[in-house]
């Protein structure tokens, strides 16, 4: 999917929202007898006229072996069988060096066909590069993300000569990974817990759509996002999962969802028309 | 296993070999139709007195979804069954969030019951410290890179504040990520081609493990790595991939395959016996 038909959905559901499919069985109803894949169709079913993305979490599946990884397989080919509008992001963090990422860029764009995948920038060009291959792929490259650990390396100075301006390594990540492609192929992660820092992402990355995990249940805010955030054609894709597709334990979890992803579109809504994007 | 018994096994095999299994169908004979695990089976069956560690790199399996997943599971059982004493790398290059890693921690150590894990550092503590949890198990942290992107961001120059020393990034997550735990759990991927900083390394973490890529068709030189990585108990296990596994395309890829890791189990040997570890 290309930036002006993610735009235009953007502007038809009036949502920027984008729903992480991170199930978690101790958290399904027990009525599901842990069928991944029938709860994430139930979920899907319910909130795909609310959002435009859908993020499944690959680590997720992967934690169930063979068994986790067909739910994987069969979540993606019903969201592209039933809702081929909403935009599908493999979230994988991936990053190899350059043979082995063209492996990966491979399986994600060719065989399974999503729209994007997540990919640490930490090995450099040749790790990303083979993303940026694929016409109407995207590649999210994590930049500032929404965890604690962020600070550990993310936030540090950097300074290569005593000429060169300081920057932190994020902003490195940003300037860097930006010139390998374009604002219609690379997207960066930027958590929501992040404060003013997501400001100074904005200086660096005018242009670029931001995937913005950390809004619920990891505390970070909505308006706070939208402030520093947000640009002329939106260039947002805010997540949220456990805060959606865990609001409820009980047999009423899709219809709980619903209302929470509802409650979301409501407050982007107000957000796109605030800023006469709709 | 623990580091008294993978140097026990480094002592008896005289080698700190670790083979990549990373199966490319391109340069597998034509007579396997395809088939991973046996090329796996067989490459073990014709290596494994010669080596002490198989890393599978998980990219080459999941590029061929559901049918490559099995594969690498049944790999990891083979080798488990047949040479329990032979350390086991998931080359998975995984980090996330807390909670998530959590996930794959548990994947890769309770269900699959693998050695190790290699994890990138980008996303900082929260990321790396549930693998950290196990027993017995390793976590294998993405330090200096053996593709030329490491220079994108590795070895640039960090400095927090005035009074602070300069370090470069790599030297920076050395010296975090060895403090959050130990090295009977935490060893770090140091490239092979990068020559003299590869000295730098042992500087900050004089006795981890180090996990070298590189060796073979990356250009990196053995004795180089041994010159600078070496310590009095190894403290190295040194990777080559396609330089064994895929060194003939023919029906006696096993044989050629076995001579290859022959040829650097007697190179190390040599070094051992110089270094009077053995």
């Amino acid at each position: 999917m290309n930036r002006q038909e993610l735009i235009k959905q953007i502007k038809t559901k009036k949502s920027f929202l984008c729903v992480g499919l991170d199930p978690d069985l101790d958290k399904m109803p027990e009525s599901l007898h842990g069928d991944i894949f029938e709860f994430n169709k139930q979920i899907i079913d319910s909130t795909a006229r609310y959002c435009v993305a859908y993020k499944p979490n690959l680590a997720f599946y992967e934690a169930h072996g063979l068994k986790g990884y067909e739910a994987y397989e069969k979540t993606v080919e019903y969201i592209k069988d039933n809702y081929p509008e909403i935009f599908i992001i493999a979230d994988a963090k991936r990053g190899d060096i350059g043979n082995t990422s063209r492996m990966y860029a491979k399986s994600f764009f060719e065989i399974q066909d999503v729209d994007a995948v997540t990919v640490a920038p930490y090995m450099g060009k040749d790790s990303v590069a083979p993303f940026l291959e694929f016409d109407g792929h995207w590649v999210v490259v994590l930049a500032l993300t929404s965890n604690p650990g962020s600070h550990d390396f993310q936030t540090k100075t950097i300074q290569d000569s005593p000429t060169d301006a300081k920057c932190q390594l994020f902003e490195k990540v940003l300037s860097t990974v930006s010139s390998w492609g374009t604002d219609e192929n690379i997207m960066f992660v930027v958590g929501a817990t992040q404060g003013s820092l997501f400001a100074d992402v904005r200086k660096v990355v005018p242009t670029n759509f931001l995937l913005v995990p950390g809004v619920g249940a990891q505390g970070g805010s909505l308006e706070e996002v939208a402030k520093y955030g947000l640009i002329p054609d939106c260039g947002l894709l805010v997540n949220s999962s456990r805060g959606i597709i865990h609001a409820s334990k009980n047999d009423d979890f899709a219809k709980v969802a619903q209302e929470k992803a509802k409650e979301l579109q409501e407050q982007m809504c107000e957000i796109l028309r605030q800023a006469n994007i709709i």
